[in-house]
C-alpha cells in the first residue's frame, strides 16, 4: 500500500531524503567555515526530525519558545537557547528548566537582567538580543548607551552568565537574490563585529551569534561568528525559494489535498485544504497578485516538479482553489489527490500538526500533542 | 485571583456573555422571520459553546468537514449538514456517521450523487450545492443544464433524500457597509427563488439554504428560504465590524498576549503572540495598509474599548509587534498582558485551540484535542 492510500484528509508529506540533505548541506557548511550550526528548531517542532539533526552530531539547538524549551528538553536536548525575548510570566517554567539543561535566555533591556538576577536563582546563560536592522526587537548595534547599560546589569549578575551578542537579520527575507541577501549579510557581520570589538576587552569572551536561512544557505563568509542559527532551511519553501535560498527541488515537504469538486469552465479545481491547513502567507507575483501554493503531481515516490501555469490562488476556511490550464485540468479527479508546495513551511507544519512520510510513517509536530 | 493571571503564553480569551448574547439575537431573528437557524459551528468548534446553542433550542447543525461532524455527533448532535463539497476519501467516516445521526450532505455535481448512490449504503440527505455569485464553487444557478443532470440522478437515487439547494453567499465578505450586503443578500434571495420555481413541480418538498453571517446579521428578509446558517456570529471579529455585521462590542473573543519588549523610541510594543497564535488574516486600512488586530486593554471583567492609534501592525511565527501613541506607550510593561481583537476570530480560535472564559474555565476547541 502507498502512503498515499492512507490520505483522507488535508495531509503534510515530508520527504525524509531531501531533509536530510537540507541538515548535511548545512552541518559541512558550518564544519567548513569552523562556525557552530545551532539550528532552529521551531520549523519542525518535532523530536523525529530531531533526531536526524542528532545523527549528524548536532548536539544544541535553538527554539522560540518555553514551550518548545520543554518538549525538546523532554526528548534529551540538553542545550537550548530560547531565541525569543525573556517572557517573564513563564518564570517557573524556566526556573524548571534551567536545573534540568543549559539553558541559554535572550534579553532585551537591562530591565531584563535586573529581573533574572532578582527572581532567577537557577543558572542560565544570557544572550543579548542585537538589532542589526532588521528593525523588529533587540538593541540597535549602534546604540551603545543602551548596551552598556545592559552589560553593567549583567556585571553585576553573579549567577548568571553572559555568552554575547545574538541578532536575526529577519530582512534577509525581502531579499530576492543573492546579491540582495549578500548586502544584508554584510551588514549583519559588520555590525556584530564592531559591537565584538567595542566590547571585547571587558568581556574577553563575548560571542556573536546570527542565523537566518536566506544568509546561512546562500552564504559561506561568517568570519567573526561563532554561532549560526537556521531553520526553515530542513524544510525550505516557496518563500525561500523566491528568495534564492533553496532551489524547488529542496523543498522537503508537500501537502496533499483531497480534490472535492472541479470546474471546467473556470479550469477551476476545488480542494479539502484551506486556510487552516496552510496558513495564509502568500507569495506576490509578478502581475502584482499572489498565490498560496504551487501544484506538483504525486507519485508513489513523493512528488515531481511544479505544474506549469497552476497554483493555489484562493483559501477559505477549509477550500483552497486551485487554478490550471485546459490542457492540465482534465488530469484531475474528484476523489484524487493534488499536492501543494507551501509558502512558508514554518507556519503550514504548526497547522498540520503531524507529518506523513513517503514511508507512511507519522511523525510529531509539537503543535498537534497535548502537553 | 483573576482569569489574568493564569495568562503565561498567548490565551485566547471568550466572553461567554457576549457570545450567548450573539447566539441569542440570531435565535430571535430566526423565529421572527419563520426561518430555521442551523448555525455553522466551525467558528468555536468547541461542544461546551454548542450547549450554549442548544439552551436557546437549537437541534441541527452546520460543520464544514466529516471530522467536525464526528465531533458533534459525540457530543449528542443528531442532526448534522456538512456543508462541503462530498469528500469521497471519507467514504467510511461517512458510512459509520450516517448510521448514527441524520447526516445531511453537499454535493457539487451529478458524478457526486453517482458516487453515493453506488457507495454509500446508508442513508443520508442529499444538499446541491448552489453558486449565487460567490464563485467558489457549487454549481451556478442559471446553469440548468448541470442542475438538470444532478437532479436526474437524485431522481434514480433511492436510498438517499434530495433536500434542495444550499447556498454561501460568502462574497458579501466583500461588501462595506449594509448596502452592498444588501445588494448581494437580495442577489442571492432573488436566484435562489427563481431556482426553486423553477424546479419546484418536480420536487415540490424542495428547500433552501443559505447563510453567511454579513447578511445574516445585518439583513431582516429572508422570504422564500427555509434555512439560514451563518457561524462567524458567535464570536464575530474585526472583518465583521468593516463589513458593518456587528458592533466591535459584540467581539466576544480576544487574545491575551504577554508583553515582552518594548520600543520607546518608535513605540513599539513587543508581543509573544504571532502568526501561528492569531494566523494571518490581514484588515485593509484607509492608508493602503494593514492591520493584524486592535488593542484593547484587559481588565478583571473582560476587555475595554479599542485604544486609539493603536494596532498590531506586524506578525512573525511567534512575534508580534504593536504600535501605539507616545501618551499611550507608557501604560505597557514587560511582563504585563495586552488585549488583542482578532481580525478572523474562525482561524484564530483555529489556531489557538482552546479558550478561557472570564471566570477561568478552559473550555474545547477541536483543533486541541486528539481524537
Amino acid at each position: 500500500m502507498s502512503f498515499l492510500d492512507q490520505i483522507s484528509e488535508p495531509t503534510l508529506l515530508l520527504n525524509e531524503q531531501i531533509a536530510r540533505a537540507n541538515i548535511r548541506r548545512m552541518v559541512e557548511k558550518a564544519q567548513r567555515q569552523n562556525v557552530r550550526l545551532r539550528p532552529h528548531f521551531k520549523t519542525h517542532q518535532s523530536w523525529q526530525v530531531g533526531e536526524w539533526f542528532r545523527e549528524e552530531g548536532i548536539t544544541a539547538i535553538t527554539v522560540s519558545s518555553v514551550k518548545m524549551a520543554q518538549y525538546f528538553a523532554r526528548h534529551g536536548w540538553q542545550d537550548i537557547t530560547v531565541a525569543f525575548p525573556l517572557n517573564r510570566r513563564q518564570l517557573p517554567q524556566i526556573t524548571e528548566l534551567a536545573l534540568q539543561i543549559t539553558l541559554n535566555l535572550t534579553v532585551t533591556s537591562a530591565d531584563d537582567v535586573l529581573f533574572l538576577r532578582e527572581h532567577l536563582t537557577a543558572p542560565v546563560n544570557v544572550w543579548v538580543k542585537a538589532d542589526t536592522g532588521y528593525g523588529r526587537t533587540g538593541i540597535r548595534t549602534e546604540d551603545t548607551t543602551a548596551l552598556d547599560n545592559v552589560l553593567k546589569e549583567l556585571a553585576l549578575t553573579q549567577q548568571h552568565t553572559f555568552l554575547g551578542f545574538l541578532a536575526h537579520a529577519g530582512h534577509s527575507y525581502k531579499a530576492r537574490g543573492v546579491e540582495a541577501i549578500a548586502a544584508v549579510h554584510q551588514q549583519t557581520l559588520e555590525k556584530m563585529r564592531t559591537l565584538k570589538n567595542h566590547y571585547l576587552s571587558d568581556w574577553p569572551h563575548l560571542q556573536l551569534s546570527i542565523g537566518d536561512t536566506p544568509s546561512c544557505s546562500a552564504m559561506e563568509d561568517f568570519s567573526g561568528m561563532n554561532e549560526i542559527r537556521p531553520g526553515n532551511f530542513v524544510f525550505y519553501d516557496l518563500m525561500q525559494n523566491l528568495i534564492s535560498s533553496c532551489q524547488i527541488e529542496d523543498i522537503a515537504v508537500a501537502m496533499a489535498c483531497p480534490i472535492v469538486a472541479l470546474h471546467p469552465d473556470r479550469n477551476e479545481v476545488i480542494l479539502y485544504g484551506g486556510s487552516v491547513h496552510f496558513s495564509k502567507d502568500a507569495l506576490p507575483q509578478q502581475d502584482g497578485g499572489v498565490i498560496f501554493g504551487l501544484v506538483v503531481p504525486l507519485t508513489e515516490n513523493g512528488w515531481g516538479a511544479p505544474l506549469p501555469d497552476t497554483a493555489l490562488v484562493s483559501l477559505s476556511q477549509e477550500h483552497g482553489i486551485v487554478r490550471t490550464t485546459p490542457e492540465l485540468f482534465s488530469q484531475f479527479k474528484i476523489g484524487g489527490l493534488m499536492g501543494v508546495l507551501p509558502v512558508h513551511s514554518c507556519l503550514t507544519a504548526d497547522v498540520a500538526r503531524s507529518y506523513l512520510t513517503l514511508q507512511g510513517k507519522q511523525l510529531e509536530h509539537l503543535s498537534g500533542i497535548i502537553v
